[in-house]
């Protein structure tokens, strides 16, 4: 941030009385500027045994797979932002379940938050973007085509839980996550 | 933001191509600023069956109780951001346990994450924003002195979960939450 978003001069970084932090501190009107992550909001959308997944029609990975999901807009509750993003992403209208998956990504000041969610009909369409929307299954899921590694993890653990019964809210570092270990072998492969 | 902090020229509000919401664009060099809502992150500090509080010793809610918790900063993961801040605000070192709430504020444009945490010892003290700090059992916590309503939620499940043994993520819009019917009578004043 080099000019004040408030009075438009010049302004310095350098660490403000009572912080512990450098930030960009106007140099005429005085005022402090914080820059704080962004949180991304996506649903996991469900039909029976199936999920939907876009392809980007946008950078960064362009061309690859991912889960609906974007940035949490001003005004919005994060399950609110979740059905947006299916909607605009998917032209998907959902139910949403609880909340899956809270994953942490300090290298890029992001945390990804995922909802379950039960597609409620199937008509969707792809939005613009997305080049295109469909359903995978399990076995269909394009593990090497996927976007992001929020999205190959949540996917992983959904499975997992799935299977397993297992019932909680996935969190922590994507750098640090452990997938599952009885994943099909076919997921195993390095990424 | 009226000015731009890119190149300080002004900025205008309207929706851009391909967007559906008004955002700040400038009108020299066309750069498109996006405001996004905060996460604000603190922990539940626990020690036996005691909580560690601290009293504000800034605005907002100056004088009233509260867990620690404060912005996310960049670079940090959301379990970093909250031990951080339980170490400057109450000079607490803690091990974290399980993600225990998720609440939005969509009316200040904030999202409330806390986990819990066992407090590592007793060597706490109050930090630059907390007039004291100290820990309480349950019937002692001040009710109707806590500075946020995602805090009195927050420990409103703390203390019905640890009677009930219910293990889950708390999440929701904090101006719909239902909080457990079972807490006692003293917290089911209006406040």
């Amino acid at each position: 941030m080099k000019f004040c978003p408030d009075c438009g001069a010049p302004t310095e970084t350098r660490v403000p009385e009572g912080d512990t932090r450098p930030r960009a501190v106007c140099t005429a009107c005085r005022a402090i500027h914080y820059i704080n992550p962004k949180l991304v909001l996506g649903t996991i959308p469900v039909w029976n045994d199936q999920i939907l997944l876009c392809r980007r029609a946008i950078e960064p990975r362009y061309g690859l797979w991912t889960l609906p999901a974007g940035f949490m807009e001003i005004g919005e509750s994060t399950a609110q932002g979740a059905m947006r993003e299916t909607l605009e992403e998917a032209g998907a209208r959902v139910t949403l379940g609880p909340l899956f998956s809270v994953f942490d990504i300090p290298h890029v000041d992001q945390v990804h938050l995922f909802y379950t969610a039960q597609l409620n009909d199937l008509d969707f369409a792809a939005g613009e973007e997305s080049l295109e929307v469909r359903l995978f299954r399990e076995h269909e899921i394009p593990w090497q085509q996927l976007a992001f590694r929020t999205v190959t993890a949540t996917l992983r653990f959904y499975f997992y839980d799935r299977r397993t019964g297992q019932c909680l809210v996935h969190t922590g570092d994507i750098r640090d996550i452990e997938l599952p270990h009885d994943a099909p072998p076919a997921l195993d492969q390095p990424r």
